[in-house]
């Protein structure tokens, strides 16, 4: 699956390369590009309703092989950094994204296990569960944690992102979600132990009740690879990737430049990593229970 | 695309064939061998809600590349010939039907302009296009005819066909359909001269103010051939093929033989007439207004 709901920080790094602010159709035009290259490659693709999922529909451009899974969630957060507390976007949610023929709906969480906000954080989880769960949505749950303190510059925090990572599915994946998107259990310009990393896997495994898929964070493509083939051979059901397939093109000067990157170098990758996870991955409904039909059942559905 | 949702005539057909009354899991097979090798050849397939639209998703053999398209309608009617009326199939609708994760509602509608029941006819066309707009569900009619008094008996009925058709595209086109599914405007056991054949399709095409696709309605399929040509070449935009593609099968005695005729000469039989289509039909949105996307149009839609 490919994920191209950013908005903050794709909005960063086209400005950077336009030297201006991207207008609403730069935002676009930078999306729809990937939708036309790579859609056709994924099993679904992430986007989110501002630029992207109305947009790539009425444009033809997304495949029609390929699912659709919109945003739910404002961008950033209220609160403060040690209590991040995610919001929904307004005027927006399960029913228009249902409605609009899309497959799924994916919520950012920032999480942080046993703060002060986790309580209220798991109801948000629960409320959108319920939510999908009245429009027969798939809910896709992505729980970003994040540093206290100084954890962050003494490597304090890379340190316990394991014991984060695996707390946070042990306490989200019951809440009624259909995919825990986890962030990859370890730091990987620290930790450099890949038997570690399997480790930390398998106990990524042990805790989500929920088939998991792991997310990109902008990470170099190589240490992606290396990370989409540890997790899923410890039980992942495949990835959903960003930033570490296409993050260069926010370099490019040109448009021409940028879809010929997405369409060689970006494809490939995507291929590439689409292999690991067919080889290695556990397919979702290994994790889950199938649904099952019986005569009759559209009276009571 | 693939008409599935047949009922009564299929329930007929494979008693003949097994002698005795065919099960719900003999109904389902038969769909479900279609969707098999079928559905990735195909834009969408049709399919009801008894015997194949979830059967086929939860059996995983639906492609992801097809559309699903499902029948809103009790099978047969009410009233009495003629005066037929269409009914809605209870504990079903366009809500359901979009909760599913289809793309489009179908409605058989028994149709004979200038009868008493038409009105009344049409009212449920209003009606099912407010629930589909509502759930902004593609919604397909298939206006059926019928014959009055002798003009089965007599040839009447095959001369007067063509005004029927037409008419009833004049009276039902407007009515807030995305797609309608018309009879082909004459009776090619009569009429064979493809010429005037063509004129009517025109009459249609100019009667119609929504895309229109042509039915097969079990004829043989080389005549289904040559009217999915003859109807693109007049403004058709295509074409929901049903017994026409398939119909020898219901004779075959085992499912293997039947799985065969399906994945070879039946998918030859819709790769030929998909050709024409593309070569000769009318693209839909040449026929009605593609959806416009705006800045902020997720907070109004």
């Amino acid at each position: 699956m490919c994920a191209l709901d950013h908005r903050g920080s794709l909005q960063k790094m086209l400005k950077g390369v336009l030297d201006r602010e991207p207008t609403y159709q730069d935002m676009v035009d930078f999306k729809l590009d990937i939708c036309r290259t790579l859609s056709s490659e994924s099993s679904a693709i992430l986007l989110d309703p501002l630029f992207g999922a109305a947009q790539s529909i009425a444009s033809g451009l997304l495949a029609g092989s390929s699912g659709l899974v919109v945003s739910l969630e404002e961008t950033g957060y209220a609160g403060d950094a040690e209590g991040r507390i995610s919001r929904e976007l307004s005027d927006w949610g399960a029913a228009k994204i249902r409605r609009m023929g899309a497959d799924g709906a994916k919520l950012l969480l920032y999480y942080r296990p046993g703060v002060d906000v986790a309580p209220r954080q798991l109801d948000l989880v629960r409320k959108l569960a319920a939510d999908c769960a009245a429009q027969d949505l798939a809910f896709v749950v992505e729980p970003v944690g994040y540093p206290l303190g100084d954890e962050a510059s003494t490597g304090g925090y890379a340190a316990i992102k394991p014991d984060i990572v695996i707390q946070t599915a042990r306490d989200i994946s019951p809440l009624g979600i259909d995919v825990l998107k986890a962030e990859f259990p370890a730091d990987v310009k620290v930790e450099k132990d890949e038997n570690k990393m399997f480790e930390f896997c398998k106990r990524l495994d042990e805790a989500s009740q929920a088939p998991w898929i792991i997310l990109s964070a902008g990470v170099d493509f190589s240490w992606f690879q290396r990370e989409v083939e540890i997790a899923c051979k410890a039980g992942a059901s495949g990835f959903l990737a960003g930033r570490a397939l296409w993050q260069e093109a926010t370099t490019m000067k040109t448009r021409a430049e940028r879809v010929e990157f997405f369409s060689t170098t970006v494809v490939q990758r995507l291929r590439l990593i689409s292999a690991l996870a067919n080889a290695y991955g556990t397919p979702w409904y290994k994790k889950t229970a199938a649904p099952s039909v019986v005569e009759g059942w559209y009276a009571s559905y």
